[in-house]
């Protein structure tokens, strides 16, 4: 025989940034995106998974000058040839995939997507290069009744999950008020417009007069730095805040308002006009302004969308890390972007979407204690006689028939103690036993472990001797006893 | 404003190999799969979802002194660091999995997978990079329970997604005992023993005579080509084929036959044993030599495995493309493989596990017309009139608030003919049609349109006048007639 020769041995773990996902973290998330399918397909949406991997070119994210246009993304190259690329989101590969296929697809397509995308950026604290995303657009319509509709299926799609009405917003604004705003003041230099835009996506962080600090003069930070302001005049400034301030005690106030901080533009008259359309669907479908609702507040991601925009937030507190209460925030964006499939076929073509953070709604569902954090595990039969494993495995056979979780221990029956060790780390209800004595006599034992583990917590002696934790039936009745002590349990 | 330089456009394509899943594809597996995962769960497997992405070290296929080691896979250097590459199947995650975290996992670990997997090597007619594996394993099992358990498992998921008992067979056999055929055969040499596997492997396409040339002097192909044999004598070969005929009409006779070709040898003996206790168990269990038979002919994959090995094929036949009749084949296949941990750990770890082929099992599914190729798509309210969207968003609401698929016409409603080729597309069963005359009368038509193409095929003149495929009903009976229609349609 040829010695091996010694090699060092492999590390046993993730590349940096990268997690694996256990039991129930796949199992609820499986669970959840099941619930959100059967919501989407109600509503005439349809499946879309494409490719993983897709060019360069068709993810159009990079210079064409760069040797190595990994900024961002993990990128190789495939033999001297293509630069391909794991994909980023599911927006542009919903581009791709309309552009090469739009003679078959529907018109308009709605589809949605749900699936892992990667980013090549540094991991930090629940900040992971591997993260799933669920959307649902819609390409082709240009009516914004399609917007409207994304925000009454984002509704459902919340309640079906567990969120009642009353512990979400979906909050409504238009990209187009904003320009019509923009217009107002006067502001043709870009740079200047780019950079209303991004103070205004400080609104929820530094407040009105903060806003109002940064589009002047500047502004003293908690830190004790100063930011410099962008220099606009009081007056210039008085729209920008007039738009941020105008959700009025109902919609038609809300609208009245938007309508006077954009007379005179006409993009801003068709952004509050689209506002006021969205309003009036929502309406009649039934969802009232305690579940959707116009607020020219929502500005997160504004730059990026051409039209309506649009936010769910779960609105109930929860505790952070240190203690105190806070409102658990966003779990859904999107809006309009309708120049989605332009950069391949030349031809502008409207679209609007939303993208579901369901790691984020998982928690939160976690959080409130609705979904269990460790559900109860498989019934364990326990092996008191290796040579009897199939009695053992018939038992499992059984109660597997009968839609009962169950397993036998498959692994070193010699120490009992590793057998009940491996019941508790999986959280079994019940574990079964059947030693020799039991066997001669037709019986098993069947042990509670939850009320095993409370009496081992909090048992007197007397009650200890009484053994309730542990009941005997006669073997034929398995099924019929661990059904009834399941219930009682779940 | 600048002008923008005009660049060529992007194409829109795939990388080459790779491919995307449209509508019914995506949500057919997911049904799937969730029915797979219900049957996993019973059985006491938990879901792992491990990073599609791992260190070129932990995949472990390479060569160390490869300067680029893509050979097979998917790979790239991270700024000049550790290659990364993508999984090439969820074995080998599963492995590094256990040894990262196997102080905090059961053991045994049960556990399940399923997810995309890359291959780089070159693309062919239904050959895709890419591709779905769904699988079960058990770690730190030595006993041959755990295998028995991962076959009726697999007989539960077969007749829980709609192949019954008798349209498929899962045969069962050992590379031990092939050991300790080997071992009786006194073959040393291990390229001879490798050449003796890869023969044996042959069995199904060129049966018993043609393993003996091959084995023997060697065998003039059906292309005319002469393949060189091993030359072994008729005496050596004969524990092969003695082996690979050993099917006896029962599981006894079966084994008895099996324990004469490996008499002498302690593996083999051990190969037949663990057999025997397999067959024991599936029989307790309830699974009759209909589901679960042991069967020495199944040599699929042999080579990689350490102990009993199985097989799920589907029995009934299929037209091929060309017309003639074809058993379906393989859709599973699995064993048990010993050493998995071990080049983490430098510890052996017993492991047995199946892997499912998903994408196949649907096409066998569809092909028996067990599954719809293409069902019934949403009820379309189409749309007369665009200033009364709100009226037809309503009719969508009310229809989806019952529970019904159901969509508004959101393309340009100027042409009422492209939105019926609209709802044609989508396989609609009804067109909801509410124009201004309707309005007035407080009625809606609803166009039915399947028996509508069945009439557009075959209807006389007559039967055209009377347009029984288009009914009036009063609008607040929309829900409650479509209900029914509907329910008269699937």
């Amino acid at each position: 025989m040829v010695k091996e020769k010694k090699t060092r041995r492999p590390k046993a773990q993730t590349p940096k940034g990268f997690r694996d996902y256990f039991d129930v973290e796949v199992s609820q998330r499986s669970e959840m995106l099941g619930t959100i399918t059967s919501v989407y397909d109600r509503y005439g949406f349809e499946a879309l998974e494409s490719s993983a991997v897709e060019t360069v070119e068709a993810l159009g994210k990079f210079l064409p000058d760069v040797d190595r246009p990994n900024e961002g993304v993990f990128a190789w190259q495939e033999d001297e040839a293509d630069w391909v690329a794991l994909r980023y989101d599911l927006t542009a590969p919903l581009a791709r995939v309309y552009a090469q296929y739009k003679n078959n697809l529907p018109s308009p397509y709605r589809r949605y997507a749900m699936g892992s995308v990667w980013r090549n950026e540094k991991p930090g604290p629940g900040r992971y290069r591997q993260f799933y995303q669920c959307d649902a657009d819609t390409v082709g319509a240009a009516n914004v009744a399609a917007d409207a509709e994304i925000c009454m299926m984002l509704s459902d799609v919340l309640e079906q999950i567990g969120i009642p009405s009353g512990d979400y917003a979906i909050r409504v604004n238009s990209r187009k008020v904003l320009n019509g705003v923009l217009e107002n003041m006067g502001l043709e230099d870009q740079g200047k417009r780019d950079a209303v835009l991004r103070t205004i996506d400080k609104f929820d962080k530094v407040g009105e007069a903060g806003v109002r600090e940064l589009l002047g003069k500047g502004r003293l930070d908690s830190s004790g730095a100063y930011i410099d302001g962008i220099g606009l005049s009081d007056a210039q400034s008085d729209p920008v805040l007039a738009f941020l301030t105008s959700r009025g005690e109902d919609t038609a106030k809300t609208l009245s308002n938007l309508r006077k901080t954009v007379s005179g533009s006409t993009v801003g008259q068709v952004g509050v006009d689209e506002l006021e359309a969205i309003a009036s669907f929502v309406d009649v479908g039934g969802y009232g302004v305690d579940k959707i609702y116009v607020d020219p507040s929502v500005v997160r991601g504004l730059g990026y969308y051409t039209g309506p925009v649009f936010e769910a937030e779960l609105t109930f507190e929860i505790l952070d890390k240190g203690g105190s209460k806070r409102q658990f925030g966003s779990v859904a964006g999107g809006g309009r972007y309708d120049d989605l499939v332009k950069r391949f076929t030349g031809q502008e073509v409207p679209a609007t979407g939303i993208s579901i953070g369901v790691d984020r709604l998982l928690t939160a569902l976690r959080e409130k204690g609705r979904i269990a954090v460790q559900p109860i595990g498989p019934v364990v039969v326990t092996v008191m006689d290796r040579e009897r494993m199939v009695d053992y495995q018939a038992m499992a056979s059984e109660l597997r028939k009968a839609g009962i979780r169950a397993e036998v221990y498959l692994g070193n029956p010699k120490n009992f103690g590793n057998q009940l060790k491996y019941a508790d780390q999986r959280n079994s209800p019940l574990a079964i036993i059947e030693g020799e004595s039991e066997k001669e006599n037709g019986i098993i034992q069947i042990k509670d472990l939850i009320l095993g583990s409370k009496l081992a917590k909090s048992a007197t002696l007397e009650e200890w001797k009484e053994n309730p934790a542990q009941i005997k039936v006669v073997r034929s009745k398995l099924v019929e006893i661990v059904q009834s002590m399941l219930k009682s349990i779940v």
